[in-house]
């Protein structure tokens, strides 16, 4: 592909000579000659300048003598070029006659539903999306259009996808939530999980997540939210637009997360936690309160910030502050006894 | 239904009008005319004032203007009329054609085994069961009565399964426990994992959870446990009956957990650790010593749960406990110094 | 079988009487009369004082009254015994007509391909692999010889697997990698993920581990390493050969792990970290910076060892001294107002 050509893709500012052919894009580290990089941020300068690369994105005017094409983004841009250089991987479509479909079924127009795909009764899958093998949906359940569910994902009953979702392999969605009454026994009797799940248009769901259906009413995870791996997500939870969430997070039941949250992996959050628009979690927080708007919170149990920064550089030093206090005490004691001999 | 007959249902005694007609139950916040709600715990007392529910379930006689139902426990109440007014999903009873049974399997009256089963040889499926597409069973295992198993569950061979059990999608039973001897050139040699799986009545294991089979004799769940999504249990571990372990819970090989136990999520167990009795362990607590009976453990490394309290609320005050001895400190020196000069 | 044959097997030095028979290989704990158990750490030479097992294998000359076989290591001795007596599961070779095979897939000698498998096109298949049911395999992928992966795998395109290599049930090879780029009005725009996935020769992945794709370039998980359940590796992770890493570990996007490195359950690692060659990490540690060879880190944030260990004691004791500091600054306020009234 022409630079030039690259230069229109990304609607960026062309510097340098429009007619080379570029191979691919690469990262700074690995680019060789013919392919174009990427600088998002400035502290890899010094790395672009070693680099073999034909040509570079960037979003100011920097001091290079490869060509470069200004944007904005140039890390939109970057993930533009790879969409460009990479066409998706092919899709059956149709209905293979190796899947079994159930009754009153509503299959929209352009879907590939691979071999061993099961869908149960009165379910509906819109146009354009695809079910890849050993994909299970309940009786009842709805995929929006143009929504890709890959292999050995299990949709039970009742729930309702929106359009462009991915959800990747070995994720399970509306399982039972975690209800149990105890007896006088000892034993513990299943609250019955009625409810049902909503995953709005948009959302990414990585592999092997599990999103648990509501007691009653709903789970739901709303429009353009994106989940790694490995994430739990009990029963009633609400999860507002456009989050990101990290892998192996896990999210007790009834918490309502604001919109645009950013949540680190491995972050623990109990059960009927009311987080605000905004908040930031950091890797293997636990939280145990609300938290407000627009807050970043770390540590168990999870605390601002910035003072959570200053007690992880304390912590170490704690047997050597023991020591210390010893040391003191023991002073005030000879100080005191000193005082008495006076 | 007629509030007389949720009040049969429940075996509760009911003040206030006995006709009224009630569409279903909802939660206090969302309940509307024509729905009963419940009342678990007096908190929520003014919730339910505001509420706008045609009447409500207690425990003992509270000062409210709607119809009453008295009962002992309201939780247990509301999860009998959950149960009343959402029949269970419909079950397509049968053996269906597209599903592969191998060679010596007995299977019981009443099963529904779906499209997509494989049942290796040898196995024994008890009547009443039910397995869902995409699910595995190897050879020699066995499962009991009535037991649900849903759709992408992998049941390895000599896996041995009680009545009443629910496994929900993704969750694997007799993967190997993960062991092996280090060889002198660093690398790593299998130890076979010849042991197996027993899982007892009426236990409940979450979705995408591992419960490994054991390298020789057993790992063992025992009856009434439940096991919420993403849990890891090790090769040889022993959980006794009706415990209850939330999600993303680690209990690594060997471990020896007693009955009526109760684990927070994220909880880590390190290998070969005994546990008694009804002990409770908070959210992400990380244990590395054995734990006697009725004991309350949180924290990492996981200590007595008044002490992690008091722990919790100290360690922010850490960075500003390190500034007093230091300011302390110089006094001191201060102080020696005036003495020496006076 | 008798002891002198176990001798040979295990290549020892037999001391007591050759010709008694062995019925099996049980720990010392459960070893009754017919069975051989091992000594394998001298911590439990009492244990073995008081069991009954009819012979053991030792590494040293220990003064016990049954048969003793001596060899290097114990443990591994066990292993091959443990081989013999328990005959690997019997496989179904050949390749079933019930599965789907696409187009352009060569299959070597001697496979196993269950029913309900699905291999994409232009995928092959080594000699002597087997593929269990519900294995989805992605176009172009490629599986080595002698490699078992166990039912309900999804492994996506463009997945390269050595020879030798082991796969438990649920684990997702090849799932995006999880970037985004966040626009203005706050949406996550999809980053391609182009990239592929190599798992080396002789590499075990636990049941439901999650190895995802690289954006660009490669995720690899080099020779002989063996990976526990949930483990999630995200993309362009590289792990070195002969590393071993326990369950529910969580590696972020781009760390580089060296070769013989140990990580204990619950650990999670952010991204682009680079950890040296035989570094050992202590269950749930939270490594946020590089650790060099060698090296033994723990706790959050990741320290080393022992001075994690130190904190670790410490800990507990802050509320106390918080109390004693406050005592110390009372009674150096109270020293300094009598030396005023003085």
């Amino acid at each position: 592909m022409k630079l030039r050509k690259i230069a229109e893709l990304v609607c960026g500012e062309l510097d340098g000579d429009k007619d080379i052919e570029i191979l691919g894009v690469k990262q700074i580290e690995e680019a060789t000659e013919g392919y174009i990089t990427f600088l998002s941020n400035k502290r890899y300068l010094k790395k672009l300048r070693l680099s073999r690369a034909s040509a570079v994105i960037v979003s100011d005017d920097i001091d290079v003598e490869i060509p470069k094409i200004r944007v904005k983004n140039p890390y939109l841009a970057f993930a533009k070029i790879l969409k460009a250089f990479y066409p998706e991987i092919e899709v059956k479509r149709g209905v293979d006659k190796r899947a079994v479909i159930g009754n009153g079924v509503k299959i929209g127009e352009e879907v590939a539903i691979y071999p061993f795909v099961y869908v149960g009764d009165d379910v509906e899958i819109g146009d354009g999306s695809v079910l890849y093998p050993f994909v299970s949906i309940g009786n009842g359940s709805k995929i929006g259009n143009n929504t890709i569910i890959y292999s050995n994902v299990s949709i039970y009953h009742r729930v309702f996808i929106g359009k462009n979702v991915i959800i990747h392999s070995g994720a399970v969605i509306g399982s039972d939530g975690f209800g149990f009454v105890k007896m006088d026994n000892g034993t513990h009797q299943k609250i019955p999980q009625v409810g049902f799940v909503i995953i709005e248009d948009d959302v990414e769901i990585g592999a092997n997540v599990c999103v648990d259906r509501a007691t009653m009413d709903k789970t739901i995870i709303k429009r353009g939210t994106k989940l790694d791996n490995f994430i739990q997500i009990a029963h009633n939870v609400v999860i507002g637009e456009d989050s990101v969430i990290a892998a192996q997070t896990g999210i007790s039941g009834s918490c309502r997360l604001g919109k645009g949250v950013t949540i680190g992996g491995q972050v623990g959050i109990i059960d009927h936690i009311n987080i605000g628009d905004n908040v930031i979690l950091i890797p293997q927080a636990g939280v145990m309160k609300d938290i407000e708007s627009n807050r970043v919170f770390a540590g168990i149990p999870a605390m601002d910030h910035t003072l959570w920064k200053k007690t992880c550089s304390a912590i170490p030093k704690l047997p050597e502050l023991i020591r210390k206090v010893r040391k003191i005490e023991k002073g005030l004691i000879q100080m005191s006894e000193d005082k008495k001999s006076d």
